[in-house]
C-alpha cells in the first residue's frame, strides 16, 4: 500500500532556500520553488524589501504579494559583522542561496559564493542579475525595461514608422527567473548524482535573447535590420497573422499552414479566396498581405469576438480573443487549473493571486497565499536553525542585525 | 587530485531525451537540456518537423537552425504500428520524453504518457501546451500570437486609444519552453530521491501570467482595465520611466527609488529640479509625468544615444541604448559571455546561434552548432538503443516507418 502523502511527491520536498530575492526577478524564482514544494525563506533588511516598501507596486502592493506569499519571512542586516555570522551559520543548514543583487553586493561584505561555499560545499548559491557576473556590461544598472531596450526586444515591438515600443509585461524579470529556477534544479540534480554544490550566473539579458528567434531570422533574411512589424509576423512570412478588429474587440487569428487557409476560407464562407492567385499560397499571401488582412477584417469587423472565435475553434483556425484584464482575471480555463486562486486580505479585500506554471500530474501544489509580515518568521526560523533563543533574537531585532 | 574533465559536471550529463518538439516551445526545452548536457535525440515525422520545412520561418531557417543545433537527429512515424512499437522500445532506454502537440496526439495512436509510464515508471513525459492537459480551455488551438491575445499581453501591450498590440518577440513560446525545462530537471531530482517517473503539463497560458504582475496591479488600483501606457510603468506609478528619444536613437531611462532621481538629476546638471515640487517624490513625478518626461527628453534629444548612457551609468542611474538587432548581433557583452556564437553554414553564410542563459560558474556548455539533416542518426541511434542492423532501419525507411 503506497501510504505517501500527495505533498510528500511534490519535486522539491525537503529542499530549503534562502531567498534574497528583490522586486520581480529573485522573487518570482522563489515562489517557483515554493510552489514545487521547497521551504522558502524570504530574507530581507530590517527595513523591508524594495517591493515590499515600493509606493509605485500600487494596488495595495499587489506584484509583492503575487510574489512573496508561501515563504517564511526573516530580517537579517548582513552589512552588520553580525549579521554576516549568523548568515555564515544558516548556510550550514540550507541546499539553496538565491539573490538578484548587483553583481558582487554580496562578496563586498564577506559572504559572497567563494566564502559561503567554503562553509557548505553542497551549497547551491544562485546569481540572478541583468547582465551577469561576467562580462564588460556586467556592473550596468538593470531593471526590465532596460533590458527589454539592451536585448532587442524594444526595437521589434510597435509599428514601422513609429518609435520603438516595450512590451507592456516584464518578460525580463520573469524570464531571468524561470532560467534560474531551471538552473537551480539542475544543480540539485547534479548534487545528487556527484554530491557538487553550485554557483549559478542567471542574467535576465542572456534569457531573452531566444525569444528573438523570429526577428533575427528576418534580420538574416533581409540583411539589416527590419522594420517593426506591428501585430505582423516578424518576418512578414505568415498571413493571415494579425490583430483583427470585431464588432465588440478584437481577435488574433494565424494561419501558419496551407490547411488553416483552408479552413478559414471555409469559416469565412467564401469558397473563391481559394481559386484567388493573390492568396494561392503562404508566400502570395505574405506578398498581398494588405489584401489578405482586408479579407479578414471584413469578415471578422461584422461578426462578435466570440462569433469568430468560436467558429474559428469549430473549424481548426488557431485564434483567440484579445482578453483584457478583466477577462483573464475571470477566465473559467485558469481557474479551473489552479494557475488563479481568490483570496481576501485582512482589510476584506480579494484578489486573485497566481499559482504555478509547473504541474505534475497527480500532484497538488501549495494554495497560493499572501505574504506574512516582515520578520514574522525570525523567531521560529532562527530558533529552529541556529537555536537561537527568543532573548537573543530580541536582542539582534533591537540592536538592528535583524 | 581531481581528474574530472569539466565536461562531465554538466548538470544534465547522462540524462537521455526523446525531443520530439516542433515549432518553438517544445524544441527550446529540448535545446536548453542539450545545452546543460543531457543526450537530446530529435524525433521527426519521416518528412520532417513544421519548423525544418517553414518557408515562413525564412533568414535560411534561421529559427529552426538556432533551436536544434546539438541534437542528434532520427524519424519516427508514429502513426504506424511499427512506429509505435518502436517507440515503446525506446523509452525503455531514455530519462525524457518531451513533446508539444496538442493535447491526446500521442495518446490517440495509444503511446501517450499512460502507455509509455507502464513501460518505464521512470520515465519523465513532459508535455508543453498552449493551454495545458486539462480544463475548458485544453482543445484551444494555440500560437504565439494566440496565447499572447488570450493571457492578457496584447490588451496591456501598446499606447493608450491605439488598438491593442502584440509583443515582437516570442514570449509565450519560449516562457513555456522554460518553465517546461525548469518541470523536467524538479522531475529528475524528484526521481533520484524517489524513484519516482513523473507526466508534467505546462502551459503556456500559465507561464505567461505571472508576467503581468504591474499591470494586474494596475488593475486593482484603478478598480478596473487600465489604459495601455506605452512605454511608461504598467501602473503609470514610476517616473521618470520611459523611452526617450535622443540625438541619434532611443534610450530606456528608469528611476525606480528617489536616489535615481537624485542621480539622474545630477547627471543632467539641473539641481533646481530637486528644489521643484512637481518632482519633489515618485508620486509627484508621477502625477506629472508629461512634465518629467518633457525634462528628461529635453536632456537626452540634444546628446547621442551613447553619451547620454554614459552620463546614466556614470552617475548610476538605469539607463540602456534602445539597441537593433545588429547591435544585438554583435554585441561584445553576449559574445564576451558564449551567448551568442558565430557559424558557418555549408554555403559559407555566417550567422550568430545562441547559447544557453543557465550558466554554472567553472562549467563550459557545448558550442552551439547548427542541426543535423532529418534522420541522420538513425542508423547510429536505432542501432545502439534498439540494436537494429543497417539493413532493418532502410526497410523501416523505405517502408515508411522511420
Amino acid at each position: 500500500m503506497d501510504t505517501r502523502n500527495l505533498a510528500s511527491d511534490r519535486p522539491l520536498t525537503g529542499v530549503t532556500v534562502l531567498d534574497f530575492g528583490q522586486i520581480y526577478n529573485g522573487p518570482y524564482c522563489g515562489h517557483l520553488l515554493a510552489m514545487a514544494g521547497a521551504r522558502v525563506i524570504k530574507v530581507e533588511s530590517p527595513i523591508g524589501e524594495t517591493l515590499r516598501n515600493s509606493t509605485a507596486s500600487s494596488g495595495e502592493g499587489y506584484p509583492f504579494r503575487a510574489l512573496n506569499g508561501n515563504k517564511e519571512t526573516i530580517t537579517l542586516n548582513f552589512k552588520r559583522p553580525d549579521g554576516q555570522r549568523l548568515l555564515k551559520e544558516m548556510v550550514r543548514h540550507v541546499d539553496v542561496l538565491l539573490e538578484n543583487y548587483r553583481p558582487g553586493t554580496m562578496a563586498k561584505y564577506g559572504i559572497g559564493s567563494e566564502e559561503l561555499m567554503a562553509i557548505n560545499p553542497r551549497l547551491i548559491y544562485a546569481s540572478g542579475t541583468g547582465y551577469g557576473q561576467n562580462g564588460p556590461h556586467a556592473d550596468y544598472l538593470a531593471m526590465d525595461v532596460t533590458v527589454q531596450a539592451m536585448s532587442g526586444v524594444v526595437s521589434v515591438t510597435g509599428y514601422e514608422g513609429d518609435p520603438p515600443l516595450k512590451s507592456g509585461p516584464a518578460i525580463c524579470d520573469m524570464l531571468g527567473g524561470v532560467h534560474l529556477y531551471g538552473a537551480i534544479t539542475s544543480a540539485l540534480y547534479r548534487r545528487e548524482r556527484t554530491g557538487l554544490g553550485a554557483v549559478l550566473d542567471i542574467a535576465m539579458q542572456d534569457a531573452v535573447i531566444p525569444t528573438l528567434c523570429s526577428a533575427i531570422g528576418a534580420y538574416y533574411r533581409t540583411g539589416g535590420n527590419p522594420p517593426r512589424t506591428g501585430n505582423h509576423h516578424q518576418a512578414r512570412a505568415i498571413a493571415p497573422y494579425n490583430i483583427y478588429e470585431t464588432r465588440d474587440g478584437h481577435v488574433a487569428i494565424i494561419c501558419i499552414r496551407e490547411g488553416h487557409w483552408r479552413k478559414l476560407v471555409a469559416a469565412m464562407e467564401s469558397p473563391d479566396l481559394l481559386h484567388d492567385e493573390l492568396f494561392a499560397n503562404m508566400e502570395a499571401r505574405s506578398k498581398n498581405m494588405d489584401r489578405t488582412d482586408a479579407v479578414v477584417l471584413d469578415w471578422t469587423a461584422s461578426r462578435s469576438t466570440q462569433e469568430v472565435f468560436e467558429l474559428c475553434q469549430l473549424f481548426g483556425v488557431p485564434c483567440s480573443p484579445v482578453q483584457t484584464l478583466s477577462d483573464v482575471l475571470s477566465d473559467r480555463h485558469l481557474l479551473a487549473r489552479g494557475m488563479l486562486k481568490e483570496v481576501t486580505d485582512k482589510s476584506n479585500r480579494s484578489m486573485m493571486l497566481f499559482g504555478t506554471p509547473i504541474q505534475f500530474e497527480g500532484v497538488r501544489p501549495p494554495d497560493p497565499t499572501l505574504p506574512r509580515e516582515i520578520g514574522q518568521d525570525n523567531e521560529a526560523v532562527y530558533g529552529e536553525l541556529l537555536g537561537l533563543r527568543r532573548e537573543s533574537v530580541d536582542d539582534y531585532r533591537r540592536s538592528g542585525v535583524l
